[in-house]
């Protein structure tokens, strides 16, 4: 009755877990979210108000699949202030970074095709590439990002059509890939002539020190297909994220686009075009890393105080997550049960690993929760985990 | 490089043809656009406003995939009040009706599955099923809808998973299903225990007599699938549209759309629902089918005083087209370039026929055009056929 590729289908352990953390009283660092009461919400209401004064029917009528001009121009600004590597018509509007994916699997994707990812990576790349049917090959990823040696051996083997990869505060692990293995990427990359998916939601959200230059930037639009959103700056209920790609991929994107949904919401596209307009939006990203980073340290000191010794964790430069690793055999799925009981929710880590692996991870968002919860949230999780690892 | 499913790979021809008609000047007939002038821009400014007030930032939040609750309440009470065989948990918010066949391609088709159309069809239903590479088998139609006895053999004959149509004013012909071949179809289909796609976006756009009553409300959701959307009553630039199914088929669509999007734009719908809250809508509708009718009935008087004798042309009781038929032997695409040198465009019927025939129609759309432009682009297009044809 339904479609082979269906067989693959399974709803997100994540959004399960999800819905039992939005009853009341539970402290969660399990989603992805943005902290609401950051949300620009009067600017937002102006802009809106000003879409419709400005331009009227035309801000609620169908407009081109590519995305309205004004915001084309705008996000390829916002790139590359020197249109030297991008230009507006190097980008495509999408429904969210997800639809991003989505579109790029349609057009590289049969069953078969072999795509690289980091291990652990994004679920919700891993659902479009499957769902299309990929043969997905983990590579092996530090502190530093994805391991380049790895990563040449296994380019050698197995021939990849597509490298994914989110190089800056990485979900799950908040890792950035380093200045050095940018190049080094780079030039692996142009040498073997395969196309690289960068995904770069957070790339805004740095706390400390300066935010490194985009693999597109260095490499260019013959082997790079850029993404980002502006979910995670401005509100992700508009839906409004792009790609940036050489001409002839955002083509080939749009053709696809216009046939799977149209066109991008035209009135959240006119809304983000003037909320840039004004001049909030650094405001706003500044405001954004301000109380990320405040947050980001609330939970690592209390996480110094409450967690048992052999448990270890990282210190990401930015973005919304921190990653823990617990002694080897421990179970975190086990662990997130028990901390359910005491109204305390995360992702196990094990979600994000194409092969199955990591039992012994755990996720924890640290963007959506304020510092009296990430302290009591955290000391309940310590309790739980004496209990397992003493 | 590409997929292999690339190769199916064309922009709408319909689409390239809009591009020329947005010069200003031209008269065109050629889109399928809603008028402009009658989208309610003050109420939805308000609706806008009152969504951030009550909702802040929640309006603004990553949601639910299904659609949030508020929406998916107030369309199952449009759909069905009496709750009998649609409930919220039915229905799924899609971006577009656009959206929701892409989904639905997704869950129901592999290479060589058989899905049946009519013909003509809606060119965007074409897109999707052609790119998950399905075998398209055109159904004969004529001024009541689908002939039921031509279908009845090739169901037999090649046991189709779905059948797509448009039962109300179809696009592109204006036809509109007759209530004896509703009931005759409904029979059929549980008999041979096939999906029906039944896409209805016009179907609030009657102009003459009642609305005839959906094949889902006949046929319940254990065969039928419905789709609507707000685009042609309220505005098209939220891309705000539904699925109306059982709550299996939902199930598994929006497992699908989570990969695809995540969820459709938190903002339009909370913006979609609030402006169901008021008592506009009703009126709304009531306007919109007064303007249309007057539009259609214009077009029509100025095609009996322009057009050469043996031009026939339809009168669809509701919906956004009129249907021409040429003498046999005429092409429409020739016709067509004159007319864009007389700065008047519309749509060549064979783009609208699975298997290419056609060359001898043509579609008109009469919404977006006001009354002065129809006689004026009507006459144009008369010159040119007399031309042709005496």
């Amino acid at each position: 009755m339904y479609s082979e590729r269906i067989g693959r289908l399974k709803s997100s352990v994540i959004r399960e877990i999800l819905k039992t953390t939005s009853k009341p009283g539970v402290i969660s660092f399990a989603g992805g979210l943005p902290s609401p009461d950051l949300f620009p919400v009067k600017e937002i209401a102006n802009a809106a108000q000003n879409a419709l004064l400005k331009f009227g029917p035309s801000a609620l009528q169908y407009s081109v699949t590519e995305g309205i001009p004004e915001l084309r121009e705008k996000i390829a600004g916002i790139l590359d202030p020197d249109s030297k590597y991008i230009r507006p018509q190097n980008i495509l509007i999408t429904h969210g970074s997800q639809q991003g994916l989505d579109l790029i699997s349609k057009l590289f994707i049969d069953k078969g095709t072999v795509v690289f990812t980091e291990t652990p990576t994004y679920l919700g790349a891993l659902q479009p590439f499957r769902f299309f049917q990929a043969e997905i090959e983990p590579i092996r990823c530090d502190e530093e990002g994805i391991c380049i040696d790895g990563l040449k051996i296994k380019i050698r083997d197995l021939r990849p059509e597509l490298l994914y990869l989110m190089p800056n505060f990485q979900n799950p692990t908040g890792a950035t890939l380093s200045m050095e293995r940018r190049l080094e990427l780079v030039e692996l990359v142009k040498e073997r002539n395969l196309f690289v998916i960068e995904d770069d939601p957070y790339g805004d959200l740095v706390f400390d020190g300066e935010r490194l230059p985009s693999l597109l930037r260095f490499g260019g639009t013959e082997n790079f297909i850029y993404l980002s959103t502006f979910s995670k700056t401005i509100a992700p209920g508009f839906r409004v994220a792009y790609v940036a790609a050489s001409e002839e991929i955002i083509g080939n994107l749009a053709i696809i686009k216009q046939g799977t949904d149209l066109h991008t919401n035209t009135f959240g596209q006119y809304v983000i075009s003037e909320y840039l307009s004004s001049d909030n939006y650094s405001n706003q990203i500044k405001l954004i890393r301000e109380t990320y980073k405040y947050r980001r340290d609330c939970m690592l000191s209390a996480m110094k105080r409450y967690f048992p010794e052999p448990v270890k964790w990282n210190c990401p430069s930015g973005g919304m997550f921190l990653w823990v690793q617990l002694p080897e055999g421990t179970d975190a799925q086990k662990i997130l049960l028990q901390c359910l009981d005491r109204n305390v929710a995360f992702v196990p880590g094990q979600e994000f690993f194409p092969d199955g692996s990591g039992k012994n991870t755990v996720r924890l968002n640290f963007s959506n929760a304020v510092p009296e919860n990430i302290e009591e949230g955290i000391k309940r999780i310590g309790e739980v985990l004496k209990d397992f690892i003493i």
